[in-house]
């Protein structure tokens, strides 16, 4: 018994050196549960057509962008001037989907550490932090504007979950720097802080350039040309808008070979529909011609569909997330994006909540479940999302990531077969005979269920004898405690030179700008 | 314009005083989107192999009930005996199948209000409250003891809610009455305090007799015979029991031509296997055991299979709950229920959360959404749920039945079609123009989206000027507020007399009982 002991002990201490669930951790996931599809080819068809009305009979309008303009009337879009430099674009239906046809249904994104090298597309699914949040908020000091101390504080965060398969961009802004300047830190912070793959700047085109020739001076030109190293996350400006910045980014992107998200922000009544039948046509529509800008710049250069639905509540304008409505629309673009064969930005863990509380997570978890069953490929906004995007919450990010944890497991889907069926496993005993000590369960209870790092799933009476604490409070603690124990990477020593000489240099050759 | 603002003023007002999202009421939920199927036809079959092997090689032990073993022989069960009271039953291959023929797939359980009668099966999804808390919790008074006060104020807030369409059963224990008479507050107050139907009681034979009974006063002796009015919820004794208790009491719901829930509790790693697919195929067999049992009482009693799949923390022993296998396993008993044909009562809004927390709605919805999407029909479990069943929450019933409300607007699927594609909304002003006055959202507005009661989706300014008030604070407000505002559906005096009348001369015939 003393041996027996003793060896469960030791099992029990590599265990936690390695981290709970340290089964289930895997670069990015590969989906072994189908995806949910609720509607029928029927009424797919009848969202695939309206968008291809959309495109044909009231256009797409492009601003401030001659050479994307070009590009589109080269490969037979009917251009009509609204003035010089706006123009609006119709395209016969099929034209965009045979334009298409060139991007890659899953595409390999390269991280410095080859280990955490991604892929996005067919059953794949990759987590990273939420994105583009002017503020932060902790339990300590309440909601403030984000600062770059807070960026790297949240690379770390998201570097130290062994949930998150991706760096992400813009976690938060870092308003203490120059607005002009700022994607360099940002950058940098990606590459200094974590190993993983990672997100560039697109709020104008020389920035996206910038985040490139990073990449480049990382990972040396050639491999850049040839390969995935970096992403942009461009939005258009619905409805039925693509501006000059999104689409000179795009481009840049595109012509660096790097890969692009394309994303309609859909609010209902405001500048979609309210019907998440034609928010689905016009997200569709908007997302499809993003992405085939690409491929007219560069055939074959990765590109991403996306979609951010969200409600609004009719009483105050306001937009609300993690609502049911969105929930379901996030399925159907899953069953719109595999048709289109291509990848898929879905939901995150969205919520209209100001604090992590329970409206935080109840939220979260029905925008998270239908982003991970839609089949939802590159999920932007796993973690940390609170107050409808306006902040990225500390504690909610440990939330977060501890579901993304979950959500392994989930994926991971139910194995059949003659050891999980466990027959053998009643039969030893027979009715009536508890299973604690059976073969059956001594080898599998290490790796049968996930076990959370943040849940508590003590008995009542020794979660209130210490202390009767909260989730929220939980995850105040480990945040710092997870930053005081952060390592940083490591990084070779020139490169790390090279970059900073490289930021130094172009911080000296603007003035700041701080709009 | 100022006829079309009052207009909408009007329209406003009287939608006030419906309640918010009053179009999505209903006395049941009829699912407009197909369940989540992640498991092949190979897979499932496998399992109902397994299951099969179960009942023919290992077999059910049944224990104190002589009767249930004469009706089991007598339709070919191959009895052995353990002891004078204890025998094991085999069943070959698909005689339990065979037995469950009988069984309707849907059936109706009427209510006291006609208009609140349920459908329960097919595409019906039905909710109740939590059942079986010995504790209650609110933030004021912390955990204790609950008592018949709790019960009839859980009976009040449940009636009180849209969302709920069935009162449950034991929502929590009141154990401040004798355990052998405690049935018959806990059924008048369903009956008093609720207009919907509900749970009588199976922790002795005379108990159900007596929770019939009471229904026969209520509707009349004929209509029980003829109509479902009461069911009760039953709990094999797993791994492979049924005890005498359950059975006596399942045979005298059947008898009465009643309904009957079949319930084991499962959990891995004690008392089934720690491998979900294993776990499976014994909660099928345990089920569907119990569920053949009210078809040899009398054929076309209404039956309903029932799951209740726990994980469990290694480290502590303890149950968990929310967590992602036992989602998986919701998903699949939903289609071994469809492949044999019964209604299925599927998981709840499960937590081991302490708290009406962050961790309570994040493993809440994990759960819910997954007994939803099985395509569950009865949903015990619905609202209230806290601290692995131990609770009954004041605070949470409020978030949860908000959550049921939300899952209307979910389960109500999405519409294709002309108006809501809404081709001319995008089409009328053209790209880069807002919608807000177009005619489709007018036309929309009041109805596209569920419009939560307790979710805060105000501006962060507006919520921190009201104090900065987390959901479980405002849930707190909440149920003392419904509760206030709280009045009793009329119930005939006559019948309220006699059933008072029955139920002092039943407690009057019998000595307290405190165990």
């Amino acid at each position: 018994m003393s041996g027996k002991r003793s060896g469960r002990k030791a099992r029990k201490s590599q265990r936690a050196s390695e981290g709970r669930s340290a089964h289930l951790r895997v670069p990015f996931i590969s989906r072994k549960i189908p995806p949910y599809e609720i509607l029928d080819d029927e009424s797919l068809t009848r969202i695939e057509t309206t968008a291809e009305r959309i495109l044909a009979e009231i256009g797409i309008e492009f601003r401030d962008d001659p050479e994307t303009v070009r590009l589109f009337a080269q490969a037979g879009g009917q251009v009509t001037a609204k003035s010089d430099t706006i123009k609006i674009i119709r395209f016969e239906p099929g034209m965009i989907r045979e334009i298409l046809k060139t991007a890659p249904a899953r595409f390999t994104q390269h991280a410095r550490n080859p280990a955490n090298t991604v892929e996005i597309g067919g059953d794949s699914v990759v987590f990273a932090p939420s994105y583009g949040s002017p503020f932060v908020m902790d339990l300590d000091r309440g909601r403030r504007y984000g600062t770059i101390e807070d960026f790297n504080n949240f690379v770390k965060l998201a570097q130290s979950s062994p949930w998150l398969h991706h760096s992400g961009g813009t976690i938060c802004e870092p308003t203490d720097i120059a607005v002009n300047k700022r994607h360099l830190d940002m950058v940098y912070a990606h590459i200094r802080y974590s190993d993983r793959a990672f997100l560039g700047s697109i709020t104008a085109p020389e920035r996206a350039e910038d985040s490139i020739e990073m990449c480049r001076i990382l990972f040396g030109a050639d491999f850049v040309d040839e390969n995935c190293v970096i992403m942009g996350n461009f939005n258009s400006t619905s409805p039925l808008v693509w501006d000059g910045i999104s689409t000179r980014g795009i481009r840049a992107y595109a012509a660096a070979g790097q890969g692009s998200i394309h994303l309609p922000f859909l609010l209902g009544g405001a500048v979609a529909p309210l019907t998440m039948a034609g928010a689905l046509a016009q997200n569709l529509a908007e997302s499809m011609v993003g992405c085939a800008l690409t491929q007219l710049v560069r055939p074959g250069a990765p590109t991403i569909l996306a979609t951010f639905l969200t409600s609004m509540s009719m009483r105050s304008g306001s937009p609300t997330f993690g609502t049911p409505e969105p929930a379901l629309g996030s399925l159907v673009m899953g069953q719109l994006a595999r048709r289109l064969n291509l990848p898929l930005r879905s939901a995150g863990s969205f919520t209209t909540s100001k604090l992590p509380d329970a409206q935080a997570m109840q939220q979260s978890m029905m925008s998270m479940m239908s982003a991970v069953q839609s089949g939802g490929n590159y999920q932007l906004h796993s973690a940390g999302y609170l107050d409808g995007l306006l902040s990225m919450s500390y504690e909610k990010f440990m939330l977060d990531t501890d579901v993304c944890g979950a959500l392994h497991a989930y994926l991971a889907g139910m194995q059949v077969n003659d050891d999980t069926l466990a027959f053998d496993a009643l039969a030893e005993n027979g009715p009536g005979e508890h299973l604690f000590g059976c073969a059956h369960t001594l080898s599998h209870y290490q790796s049968a269920y996930w076990d959370s790092e943040l849940n508590d799933d003590q008995p009542w009476e020794t979660w209130d004898e210490q202390g009767g604490i909260d989730a929220m409070t939980r995850a105040n603690a480990r945040w710092k405690e997870t930053l005081a124990n952060y390592t940083a990477p490591p990084l070779d020593e020139a490169t790390d030179e090279a970059l900073r000489d490289f930021i130094a240099r172009k911080k000296a050759s603007m003035q700041d700008a701080w709009h």
